[in-house]
């Protein structure tokens, strides 16, 4: 059997590790990027690139700690801050393709026009690429596979608002702000409840004359170290998974409530926090505080240069829109039976998978919001999708598949209705796990390494914690999750473990009760 | 008897009070400042412009809130946010100047350059003013009364660090700092533990490639709205003053620990909360955990491009220092005999009036550094001058005086050692407010007004508590107490009238515990 040849579309972050999990398991990656440089939206640029959908601000910080973010076998240094300037995080991502040698099979400045099934697709699986260089004809090319991984944000989405056209001033997409700066002395609405919303108008509003922030229905604003750790890694334990949702919710609420008056700064939300959108900042509610963002409602219209909210208020000499309002997820590549464009339409088996393909030898990647780190996330999916290649994972019938794509699209409508936002990243995670037969057993491990266990279900879920056990195990992951772990040592860990302890305690009583 | 003509020296926020104060007592007034406008620093300029000491920077915001640092009889509209841009403060200040007549009384462009005893001023108290307007020739002016308004931030400080003169970067004092995106891709070291490094830092930390922040012995960092209410709302109440310091600073510590880890942080102070300089941000904290900022000890020493820290690192490539490192207290137009230069050689009865005159027709106004807002003290003392000079209060005899200075000194030396912070803001007013009979005695309000009472006692002290009774009572003080009240309604208030509670049940204990 010769070795197959698998076609990567972007070499962004999902781009990279899927290359990277092409080469563990033995597969031949052709990695296509449009651009003239890896790590896709993390290059900062003064202007919109050709092709590109999202991209940096100057001050753009992660939201995502340091230990949540890298991928499951490449740490970053111990002594990189627990957030990270976008600068660092390219550095970072620039020298997983260092240290794994993905550069050999990346081809830049290669944009994919189109992927079709090849000629005896049904028998072979094969995919036809046709590739454009700059100032080179269209070029075909023949693959065993193709992942997609042309990312979440690649096509602005800008409300239409009533009387868009009369408007005079500015109307930005939040893909091409750049600079607080820009707008000194400006009148600027912002509009948008999530991360890019908050960030921009606290930015903007450091120099402008008066931002304001229009939400449909306010946000659930979270803070990165509320609790004196970062979010991500307070929140992503596999313990929390164990409670109902109701009851995490609950907690998690009152911990966010305790955290942020969002009564006082305007920003309350009619809809619980696991079925809203969130906004991560530590800067909005000051800037709210001090009256240099002020809280709106939705937009109801555009005139000439005013704008009118849906309460009935209207601010006037506005300068500029900036439209925080999220992307379109599109696959102008391929054929909208194969993937329907539009995260409402898409139809993917645990998201990566077109079900109704007869071969499975195509996979996208990096397209599931979680609440959490992607880049790990897409790393799983990269995993699943090279061992399905190889054959080595099997995917159910297609009857099976469509079950879970539209029983996962109903419970999705029914919890976050038409405005989706993500889904848990554990138990996501530990699906995508399963499969490739790297989810730890944390029952195995209290009885070999309890330590190990214990990091495992209640402490942060690290991505090496999938690199334990099964195909892509690796030797320093126990060191890697320990390392983490000691960096941690949080004040709010022995509430924590208190925590934890308690729920042990009442699964213990619930087992013997059952029992008995 | 002749009205009596006082001078006031500055037009900046204690200038414009003690103007509005001279006229209430039916002095009259004669304002010189030597700037083109009034409110003093609260003028944002592009430059520092000629005799001007501090300076705002763009993004400046205040640190105390609203209805604390309010004038006692002006508060701000209620749909003013609780902390406010520098030009809403500068709005506010002209408001005020504009509302009680007040430019009638200042002339602009007119410099003091000295001030000295009037030849009979053992007899008649009066002193001459030489005044110096642009392009004409020094003018000698008689006055029955001075008011010293020039503010304590009048000389930059810049530590004289060892290697100063070899290097080859940018020194900058923080006053004459004006904008973040000037250090775009800069490696800065900003020295300074207050508020103002911190705000630099932080901003800067925004668009250098590198920032630094240099501390002597870390600092205690303070959250504008930590407990969900203003800081200066939720510390500065009677109440707090009837506990033991010891006690009052536990419990802020727990707090303000409970807000931000400060070990995390790299901030940790060896000093207690009341024995340090605290820094009032809201955002360096995030800075630091992305890496933008990086905390270091005291400069051992510069050298031609880099800068040593006493605990041995380095840092190359600095292009700039900017010292955040406060001022010197100075009078350039009196004589050391009569107010000595330097907060620590200063010698003033409750920091108003010099013991040693003959005559109490000199008062120095708004150069003590209160744990809150210092509109409202240099109010309060204004109020008192005033008082003294028209003869409706009397002052100690000198050694009386000199005893008080002297105690406070001492005691100042022996809780903050050499690096002074400030007074606790309730126990100075009610001191001053005391002396001119306008304190509030709770206890006869609880029987005539026991809603009222609760709020002076239990709630945040506003200014407007000094005009319930005494001269210069206001008849809608209490209105104005009540309604900052009720923008008041925190989520701590339960919390806290639980503890008032508590108190109260102590207090009455403790009475009927000495009866019996």
């Amino acid at each position: 059997m010769t070795t197959k040849r698998v076609a990567v579309i972007g070499a962004g972050i999902s781009g990279l590790v899927s290359v990277k999990c092409c080469n563990d398991e033995g597969l031949i990656p052709v990695c296509f990027e449009q651009g003239d440089e890896i790590a896709g939206l993390w290059n900062y640029h003064d202007e919109l690139r050709d092709g590109e959908g999202a991209a940096l601000y100057e001050s753009m910080i992660t939201n995502t700690s340091r230990d949540m973010t890298c991928f499951s076998d490449f740490p970053f240094p111990k002594e990189t801050s627990p957030f990270m300037r976008h600068e660092r995080v390219l550095e970072y991502y620039r020298s997983y393709a260092d240290s794994f040698g993905l550069h050999q099979f990346i081809a830049l400045n290669t944009k994919v026009v189109k992927v079709e099934p090849a000629q005896h697709y049904r028998k072979t699986g094969q995919w036809i690429l046709h590739l454009k260089k700059e100032g080179q004809p269209v070029k075909q090319e023949l693959f065993d596979a193709v992942m997609c991984c042309t990312g979440v944000c690649t096509t602005p989405y800008t409300p239409d608002f009533d009387g868009l056209g009369d408007f005079k001033g500015l109307i930005l997409h939040s893909n091409k702000f750049r600079r607080g700066p820009d707008f000194r002395g400006k009148i600027v609405v912002v509009v948008g409840a999530s991360n890019s919303a908050g960030d921009i108008a606290a930015e903007i509003s450091r120099f402008a004359k008066q931002v304001y922030i229009s939400m449909r229905d306010g946000t659930w604003l979270l803070q990165r170290m509320g609790s004196g750790a970062p979010l991500d890694m307070t929140r992503n334990r596999r313990i929390y998974e164990q409670l109902p949702e109701s009851v995490m919710n609950m907690i998690s609420q009152k911990i966010v409530l305790s955290q942020v008056n969002h009564d006082k700064l305007g920003l309350k939300s009619n809809r619980p926090l696991h079925r809203h959108v969130v906004m991560i900042n530590d800067d909005i509610a000051n800037r709210i505080f001090c009256g240099a963002v002020k809280c709106k409602t939705a937009i109801k219209q555009l005139t000439r240069n005013s704008v009118e909210f849906v309460d009935g208020t209207v601010v006037d000499d506005v300068d500029a829109v900036v439209c925080a309002t999220g992307y379109n997820l599109t696959f102008p590549y391929i054929d909208n039976d194969i993937i329907a464009d539009g995260a409402r339409n898409i139809e993917l088996y645990f998201r990566v998978f077109p079900p109704r393909l007869n071969k499975p030898t195509l996979a996208v990647i990096g397209t599931v919001r979680v609440s959490g780190p992607a880049g790990p996330v897409s790393e799983l999916q990269a995993r699943w999708a090279t061992r399905v290649f190889k054959g080595e994972c099997k995917l159910p019938d297609e009857e099976t598949m469509m079950t879970e794509v539209k029983t996962r699209k109903r419970n999705f409508f029914e919890k976050f209705g038409k405005h989706g936002v993500g889904v848990s990243s554990i138990p996501y995670q530990d699906q995508i796990a399963e499969f490739i037969g790297a989810k730890p057993n944390f029952w195995k491990l209290l009885l070999t390494d309890p330590k190990l266990a214990y990091a495992v279900m209640f402490e942060p879920c690290y991505p090496a914690t999938y690199r334990l056990t099964g195909p892509g195990v690796w030797d320093k992951a126990r060191e890697t999750i320990m390392n983490a772990r000691e960096c941690d040592r949080s004040r709010t860990q022995s509430y924590l473990q208190l925590m934890s302890l308690l729920v042990v305690l009442f699964c213990v009583c619930f087992v013997v009760v059952q029992r008995v």
